[in-house]
């Protein structure tokens, strides 16, 4: 069996006034008048929080009622930021078993009205929780990956500046010839220089938006111009420190892995991709987990004009989560919708990619631990012989992670060394701003944690450090501050503590 | 491809001290210790509403980290109260397409930490807004559609008074044999007659309990001794007074006959079932929509014996949510792992049905409107030849359902009859108690409204009344309230509503 993806349907992304019910059905009514099958077997319903974001439940059962198809089958599927991806991939399976010949599949996510800092609060549930209540948050989270791999790669500080605008650059120069984008403006050097510090190196304009916005398709058994290739799924752990590698994702790797080989391609089969640029350093990380450059070089191909819309090899043409918008739970189906539009011709031709045979899309769930990569493939007279596979019985390969995990600390005291740190100057509700936050690898123990710089000032990766515990937090600073300083410092961190609870 | 179920795992239901990962890690690990693939290639999660619930965000990527898993595909699945039972279709699609080989499927919820107002105003986001606005909850929607099927089939309430505590009190005994169960004490008639009114005529021992716990098993596609027969879904419209049908579920209905045409089998094949007594009184009306029993003669059965525990067609050996629990997102799954304790021989031998070659589980989502059933049977040395089917490949029904929706209430005042009605006793926070809760049928528009009574005092099913509008409420009054009584009762009201907002 194989599957292919019929209509297509999006929302305008941005600021909307309307409820997120009105915006999946504006998607799911798009794709289905766009489909040679209205009536489909069962609908299946991407969001990561309706909950939380708009105070609503049973969202399967709502849209299903909302399109007037009440009476067919309907789930809801989350991975947090890559549920619209998930619920791309349990559609597959549904119609792939032959349970199901055509099905609607829907992601959706409303944000903007609510303020920012409850939405912050509301992503940031994705985070594990003593991450989270040291005080990271996804921004914080990404930079501190950010600069773990500008170490790694000796990239300095000056030149991971230029790299990160010229993606920001790019995505917003796609972006404004994309009308379903968030940001249809270009933004120049100087903007990207003078937007806000968000978590060095990460600036506003490295960020992707609060975003409201829907995409839809319908998947069917029957044959149509495109066919899903392969498609694969990878985890890794929920918190950052008991990661193997804290500079690329393990789980996209075991993903593409997957995804490959279901097609039987190669990355230099893909002609052009839209990856999960949630953070601008993302999109060279991932572009270097998908296989299309070598480890610590992907920024050349941005920097040289590979990545460009008119490029040999575009990245996120339709303007990236950075430039489209970032509506959690759509993201992941409406990168697949993108591309579609890309391979059927249906953008202006203006931002009309070259080579459009063969795509990939590529989603993140969490600080990169639930992610997916989907591989698109145009449907020639026959599908190629030479293929190693006919329909998706592959037997899929179990990649397991096992990362260092957490040990009890049993002294008050120890030492460690930083192995990435971010100043983080947008800091959660209730901590102080800005907030240093480092992983530190402690010396005497197979263990990392997220601890608190007790002082501001200078820190640099590799730095011997002194780690305190203060109830379940962890605080560092520099090996040779006196005890005098310290205890001053420590009465007014416990103040401060205290005042913050 | 058939499907086949291997280990099974349960934790204690009820109050429990553990966290939801804890829960899903014990359910989760002693289904794979009790099978024979204890290294699965996909973890699929079954929650309604673990961020509201726990503040946990991305369930799936933690449970997959938790259970020391990660690498591998882990998805989460909601259908708001039949999440256990999606999550269950989801997995049995995902090794039915051919891609995965052995999944293991986990559900759970953790509920009775939190205050039980805050427990109800969680659990009723998944009514239509409107309704929840008018200050109908899960009961009240229950008692109305209890007060519409006794009507229908004039079931005096002294009667019906005897077939729910004839329910409650098979259910609880079942469930005092019953180790896994929430509530393992009978309860007598009197105490029955003398629990709290809930909802008229729900009383608090015809309601399931607010519960702790998770259910998991293995589903593979190698043979084990339980086949996945059937499986079914159907939805329903998600307000009540959009249904063509308030005294029954059509979609339950939709489901059952999905489930047995795939399975093609037939409800008199059947040897026991496990089915959603949220409510005492849905265990009848759900015993009629699957075809075991006439309708409206459901009730005969547990008061002839027919569906106790050593009856000849046992309904909820194992408690039901009434007397088992009801963690949300967990019992679909839980009633499945229940059939399968019962069809290996697991349980107790004081609690173990006569023949278990067929078993039926049917799991309700909302107030009725995403409804599961699920078919097991027993695998003989062949699968019957007889059997229609090879492997799933049925094309489903589409069955779709439009009753009547909303049309606008052009009028402030118009005129109407009661459809049905409940005497709310346990009224949501900022709602006075008692409050009496009507679905009105207006006379010259075809539309429903809920809407509250603007005096207490006795209503009749059929009574005709007089309708008005408070911005977007509806509020009723018999039809002989004179214009002084009503206008001194009005202002009475606005200052209540006042107060209240």
């Amino acid at each position: 069996m194989h599957v292919y993806i019929d209509g297509t349907g999006l929302t305008k992304f941005g600021k909307s006034n309307l409820d997120l019910k009105s915006l999946l059905v504006e998607a799911g009514k798009k794709a289905l008048n766009q489909s040679r099958y209205p009536e489909p077997d069962a609908v299946f319903v991407g969001a990561m929080n309706p909950e939380e974001f708009t105070e609503t439940g049973n969202i399967s059962t709502l849209t299903v009622d909302a399109l007037g198809l009440s009476g067919i089958p309907s789930i809801r599927v989350e991975t947090a930021s890559s549920s619209g991806a998930a619920v791309f991939s349990v559609a597959f399976t549904a119609v792939a078993s032959g349970i199901f010949r055509n099905v609607l599949v829907i992601a959706g996510e409303k944000m903007t009205h609510l303020p920012t800092s409850r939405v912050t609060k509301i992503l940031a549930e994705v985070i594990e929780t003593q991450e989270r209540e040291s005080g990271a948050t996804m921004p914080a989270l990404a930079a501190m990956i950010t600069k773990a791999y500008m170490n790694r790669y000796k990239i300095s500080s000056d030149k991971m500046e230029y790299i990160l605008s010229s993606i920001a650059l790019k995505n917003h120069f796609n972006g404004s010839l994309n009308p379903y984008a968030q940001f249809q403006k270009r933004i120049t050097l100087k903007e990207y220089k003078e937007s806000k510090m968000i978590a060095e190196p990460l600036r506003l304009y490295d960020c992707s938006p609060i975003t409201d916005g829907a995409a839809a398709l319908v998947l069917t058994r029957e044959r149509t111009d495109i066919r899903v290739a392969g498609i694969g799924q990878g985890t890794d752990t929920l918190a950052l420190r008991h990661r193997d590698s804290i500079t690329h994702f393990m789980a996209t790797r075991i993903a593409a892995k997957t995804a490959y080989e279901m097609g039987g391609l190669k990355p230099r089969d893909i002609n052009f991709a839209e990856v999960h640029d949630a953070f601008t350093s993302f999109e060279i990380i991932n572009s270097e987990d998908l296989g299309f450059f070598e480890e610590g070089r992907g920024w050349e191909a941005v920097v040289d004009g590979v990545t460009h819309i008119d490029g040999p090899f575009p990245i996120n043409p339709s303007g990236g989560l950075k430039s489209r918008g970032h509506p959690v739970g759509a993201s992941g189906l409406a990168q697949i919708v993108e591309t579609i539009r890309q391979m059927r011709g249906e953008v202006d031709s203006k931002c009309q990619v070259g080579k459009t045979d063969i795509a990939l899309t590529h989603s993140i769930g969490g600080i990169g631990n639930n992610n997916f990569v989907v591989i698109l493939e145009r449907v020639r007279e026959r599908i190629k012989p030479t293929r190693k596979t006919a329909g998706y019985n592959l037997p899929i390969h179990i990649t397991r992670i096992k990362g260092p995990h957490d040990q009890e600390i049993k002294v008050n005291e120890t030492e460690g060394f930083i192995e990435t740190f971010t100043t983080l100057h947008v800091t959660p509700e209730g901590f102080p701003s800005p907030l240093i936050l480092g992983l530190v690898k402690l010396k005497e123990q197979n263990t990392r944690i997220i601890a608190r710089a007790m002082f501001l000032g200078k820190y640099k990766i590799g730095e011997r450090v002194k780690v305190e515990r203060e109830d379940n937090l962890y605080l560092f600073r520099k090996e040779n501050i006196t005890e005098k300083v310290k205890y001053y410092f420590r009465s007014i961190t416990r103040k401060l503590l205290k005042h913050i609870r």
